[in-house]
């Protein structure tokens, strides 16, 4: 299904999917803070609601970020976990963290983070990237 | 004026300046295609309305990513310009067109420059900031 679309500028098509307050922040949650759990999306600092969650992870899954297995020690439950069209965001992500730790005093990135952010962004995209083995159902 | 955050982590942050779908599509047109008018901002392809355009200028304003200056040639008119703080929004940028580039065909991203991204993103990023020259009233 196709999303109606705003121009064919690359800001805009990158913003259609994910410019708004939530969505970066489920996949840091699946990037970065190793979340897999639909509750643990809801445990995140910031409080999503649950229609939000279920709105934003059902366009994620449309728009091939995330994928959804069920969990093998409980049927019942569903991991997600993040497309490398969805690691393919963490030099931008990364990009994020440098220019809010730079203007947030209050900045929770921590400091190592930052440092090895300075010293080799491309590395630690690899490292972060590297937990996320590529599978047959990985694509 | 403090804005009220929903925590210190550095992409909420972020997302809460411009997690929507329009802010950074007027950042474009300050920082990539030498728009300084309010009716500039207006006449770009994904057609913003009037007030979330003035919505988003009083934001952008306030957080210190634009300044606004009387046009010379004519006192009625203001000229919008992106501070350093935005003008530092530009490696994460160029992260969202390469990204977009890769996983939409129909990407408007013009071929040279996406090459000049491939083969050096910090060189680019600095020719792109090199048009904006740092001044007393441009911080």
């Amino acid at each position: 299904m196709a999303r109606p679309r705003r121009s064919s500028c690359p800001i805009a098509f990158a913003l259609d999917i994910f410019g708004d307050r939530w969505t970066l922040l489920i996949l840091r949650d699946l990037i970065f803070k190793d979340k897999v759990y639909y509750e643990d999306f809801i445990d995140a600092g910031e409080k999503i609601s649950t229609n939000i969650l279920a709105d934003r992870l059902k366009m994620l899954k449309q728009e091939g970020l995330i994928k959804s297995t069920p969990d093998k020690n409980n049927g019942r439950k569903i991991i997600y976990s993040p497309t490398s069209k969805a690691l393919d965001l963490i030099p931008m992500i990364l990009e994020i963290i440098d220019w809010s730790a730079k203007y947030d005093s209050r900045t929770a990135a921590p400091k190592e983070f930052l440092e090895m952010l300075k010293k080799d962004r491309k590395k630690l995209a690899r490292q972060i990237r590297s937990k996320f083995k590529k599978s047959p159902t990985n694509p």
